[in-house]
């Protein structure tokens, strides 16, 4: 199974207290991290508010007062989320969150959620939720004990996508085309307007776009793999009500068959998401102990074509 | 994460050239078959057609022509085909069937389905498919290449499930009662009337049935566990109308939010399957080498009410 390639992310983020900055990180602490996780940096992008490093495996963002880093693949970002804590001490540390989806194939991971939140917790004390049923698609959440209040306008909208339909699969299944090409043939940079873009085009295939203005920032990365195809979209939105606008565009660009829709917040009672041509499988809704009202929706469509099995190569 | 357990099961089966039976083989081989797929015979009921063991994981059926095991857990049911093919002659087995459901947690499995068949390939030459996204539920199957026509009779209908939900739930989550207390108050026992029946419950929960009556068989394995609830329901049918009706009978006693239905039968244009209350979320048919039809869809409820997430304990 050499040439599979696993989507499913992990995500890192760290808060820090006011009066610190990770500016003030020297550049080698965040390539410690990176390579704690197993991953590597390719390129970076800045402006005064946001840097974004794009990862051979992902993403990292840094803004003053955060942290925000998602890997893929066979990474393991509990190491960066431990590094982290050496860098730092633990009391300045106002809230960490560590995210798991569940993978396509765990058989395949260095390590396990129940494994990282057990060292996690070691160093700074948590809770872990499981939003979504086990036999279903679920996401893992282990966040810090802290009572900590997020600003009002604080929220991350993740959409995570699986089965790519329509036009844009090819042009991200054709290893012909250089991330620029992707990128103009697809409109992914024009999710958002006026963005300052960094992407990636991988070989054979798989593209991966950072992009940021002032301290807005939204990430994408594209495995389009026969075996699991998937993208992953994470955005902090400058506004609860582009919540719809947002889906919508990206919807617009990959026409996944199934979806999940992940929503950080800080209102306790956000509005019932449905989305047209999809069914809403599941949604879960919980309030953190860090401050956050955090919701997860699966979403899929109606499969009325009967198909073919996929045949498998024995190797 | 020793608390969980695997539900989620292998399946083997091998039917033998006329002429040969497996009723004589001595007693030890059954028991080296299990022994090699880790797994414990508890008890066992016969008739003149066919003989039934309950084992620790699972089930094993034997009839003159073939044997049908089903093994659940961290078994490695691909040692049992291994062995079953050095007590025969590879070119007596008219066909052999291995099959695998995505798991639960396959992080904890010994061995995973591509390396299974790698090992049975190079006994008994074999094609492989999957029956649906690696996203959603699916199931693998290997299955020899030799040509092979079943009877016209031969079909299997199994019945996988997820998310139990009202009042048998309670009753297999008790760990209080019986096998006879479970057998009577969910009627398991009466979805076929007039079966020999031989069950057992587990400690501190779990139940297994096997009945059998003439040919006919039915077996039952219900994991009620929190984190991973399943049950799976599997018979050779007496006819194919009957389909609707047993379906029908097993999804009233155990009402899951979702669940699979894999059919093997002989003809290639069977009807389509919609069920009542649930939407079907994948439908993949698939005509194989060795002569069986092979349908596979995942139906599941609508969740309409939304729900809190489920705490994970760190340890």
């Amino acid at each position: 199974m050499s040439h599979i390639f696993e989507g499913a992310e992990k995500k890192l983020e760290i808060v820090i207290r006011e009066g610190l900055s990770f500016f003030d990180w020297p550049e080698k602490n965040f390539i410690d991290l990176v390579d704690a996780a197993g991953t590597k940096i390719l390129s970076k992008i800045e402006n005064p508010q946001c840097r974004a490093y794009l990862l051979s495996e992902s993403s990292l963002f840094v803004w003053s007062d955060r942290i925000t880093m998602i890997t893929c693949g066979q990474t393991t970002l509990v190491g960066a989320a431990l590094k982290a804590c050496e860098f730092l001490n633990v009391e300045d540390i106002d809230t960490l969150v560590y995210e798991r989806k569940n993978e396509y194939f765990p058989q395949y991971q260095k390590t396990d959620f129940y494994e990282d939140i057990r060292r996690l917790n070691e160093k700074i004390q948590g809770k872990a939720y499981r939003f979504g049923d086990t036999d279903e698609h679920y996401m893992l959440i282990f966040h810090s004990n802290k009572p900590y209040k997020p600003h009002k306008d604080d929220t991350t909208l993740e959409i995570l996508m699986y089965g790519l339909t329509g036009r844009s699969r090819e042009i991200f299944n054709n290893p012909g085309f250089s991330a620029t090409e992707i990128r103009e043939r697809t409109g992914v940079d024009k999710i958002f307007p006026g963005f300052q873009v960094d992407d990636y085009s991988f070989s054979p295939i798989g593209y991966s776009l950072n992009a940021i203005r002032d301290s807005q920032y939204y990430t994408i990365h594209v495995t389009p793999q026969d075996e699991s195809p998937y993208v992953s979209f994470e955005t902090n939105l400058p506004s609860r009500s582009e919540v719809q606008k947002t889906l919508h565009a990206v919807l617009e660009v990959f026409r996944p068959k199934s979806f999940d829709l992940i929503f950080f917040d800080t209102r306790s009672t956000p509005e019932r998401i449905e989305v047209p041509g999809y069914y809403r499988l599941s949604q879960v809704r919980q309030k953190v102990a860090c401050g956050y009202a955090v919701r997860y929706g699966h979403f899929t469509e109606a499969s009325l074509e009967e198909q073919g099995a996929i045949g498998i190569e024995i190797k």
